[in-house]
């Protein structure tokens, strides 16, 4: 049964005509202490991200590297493991704090965890973790869109009281298709256009620009047009942290350097998913923990 | 026939195995008295580039824009201008230099055509120009290569005593596509693997990653870590200056914003065309004026 059915839907998407309405939820929450300083929270809270340097250090990345290898030896052929069609190589590992109690400790880092705590003012449990091992060369674009529409639509994830964090297991170079941002985009709701087909995942997970969950080019535009746009580089360790809402893309990745980064959504306790607002049926929970 | 048969290669290519050897000819050359001044001239020796702020003006900038759009209004189907399969919109005009007398006008000025007389020490001729008008959103990226490879290769040049003139008629901003360079690289010659096919233009000028003239991943990669990248963002109308023999690429665009720009390749009148070093026949005068 679709959510629709049963409860408001404050945030419709997958729509006959897109839509851009201001986000109807505060951005931080009031209610948990973190390590933020109340400046940090502020940036926060008016760009949709923030990003800090040095937050793994060189042993927690090799430790997440041999974590990888020894999981996907562990698991053989898994839908959690992505590979390369090209060359079989690990392309990407979702789930990573089920498969891994390295990876999951710190992951639950006060730091990281913490943050996430204090920026949601609630307690938090991870709704999606993977580790991408984007290589060089190869590595494709990913288009413009926001997380938020994609887990409400598809997740049944109510409002948007979420923050991914993207620790960079190498670094982000401005030419090795790091996040692209749209400063402030967190606090409008971009609806798309179209319905959801069934097990859209499967599609939507390895295509560089999916035909629904992205909106259309001249809202991009002028989304852009309206707040800019910021790319985000820094070293190996570096943490980006950013609203569930902002609208942001990578793009492709000529250079010879590989860009690798664990990623972790935490979602707000209190935000518990339901059925899918615009789906047919929920996705994995390799994809969508519940 | 082929050049080789006649005159002495310094630079093979399309080879069985790709090598890397010190180029044996200048980047710039005396004689010639310029823009430039001694720091600008050793700058570009050094690095292989320079960029320059405001060589091109706002009236300048539509005074182009006009003539493509009236060139490509005159030409009708024509194999100088290039459109985008998808909506058969113009991407690229080539030998604007014959095409436009007023192009042609901004093209031999003295901070133009003056400054490729200055580093290469000679009378200079227009080698190959167009007008790019990569679109946002959908442009595509273009992988690494030398320029001069291919000219050398494909259009018989002799020697790398060749400068290109980008200039800018949109923002060239990290994440719209803008051009990538390895600093210092013009100093080597990298020999490209393979055989070049007949007709071979025809191919590799729709391709993002052509087969042959592109140079081994491995060899990238060392190159790379040898040389460094440096990304090149600049206003509208800044021009970058860079020699013929530089390894360069540029990434994918999709962000909203096109990058255009005019492109003028300015060759030693002492360089004269032959016959191909490493194919079979001359490609046309469009791509490489004789």
């Amino acid at each position: 049964m679709n959510h629709a059915a049963t409860l408001t839907d404050h945030y419709p998407t997958r729509v006959d005509t897109s839509e851009i309405q201001d986000r109807r939820d505060p951005v931080v929450w009031p209610g948990r202490s973190g390590p933020w300083p109340d400046g940090a929270v502020d940036h926060f809270a008016t760009h949709g991200f923030r990003a800090v340097e040095g937050v793994l250090d060189a042993g927690d990345i090799r430790e997440v590297r041999s974590e990888i290898d020894a999981v996907t030896a562990r698991l053989g052929p898994d839908e959690r493991v992505i590979r390369e069609t090209s060359d079989g190589s690990v392309r990407s590992v979702f789930a990573v704090h089920e498969l891994s109690e390295r990876i999951a400790s710190i992951i639950a880092r006060d730091e990281i965890a913490g943050v996430a705590r204090q920026l949601l003012g609630d307690e938090v449990y991870v709704h999606q973790s993977r580790v991408n091992l984007k290589p060089g060369f190869a590595g494709g674009p990913f288009y413009w869109h926001s997380d938020f529409e994609t887990w409400h639509a598809e997740d049944g994830m109510p409002t948007p009281r979420a923050v991914s964090v993207s620790l960079a297991l190498t670094p982000n170079t401005p030419f090795n298709g790091s996040l692209m941002i749209m400063p402030g985009s967190h606090r409008r709701f971009v609806s798309c256009v179209g319905r959801t087909p069934g097990e859209y995942h499967r599609q939507s997970l390895k295509s560089y620009r999916p035909p629904f969950g992205t909106p259309e080019e001249s809202v991009i535009a002028a989304m852009a047009d309206e707040y800019g746009i910021e790319q985000v580089t820094g070293g190996a360790g570096s943490a980006l942290y950013f609203d569930c809402n902002c609208l942001h893309a990578s793009a492709g990745n000529i250079s010879p350097y590989p860009r690798s980064n664990l990623f972790v959504v935490f979602n707000a306790a209190s935000n518990e998913l339901g059925e899918p607002f615009a789906a047919d049926a929920r996705r994995p929970d390799y994809l969508a923990t519940r």
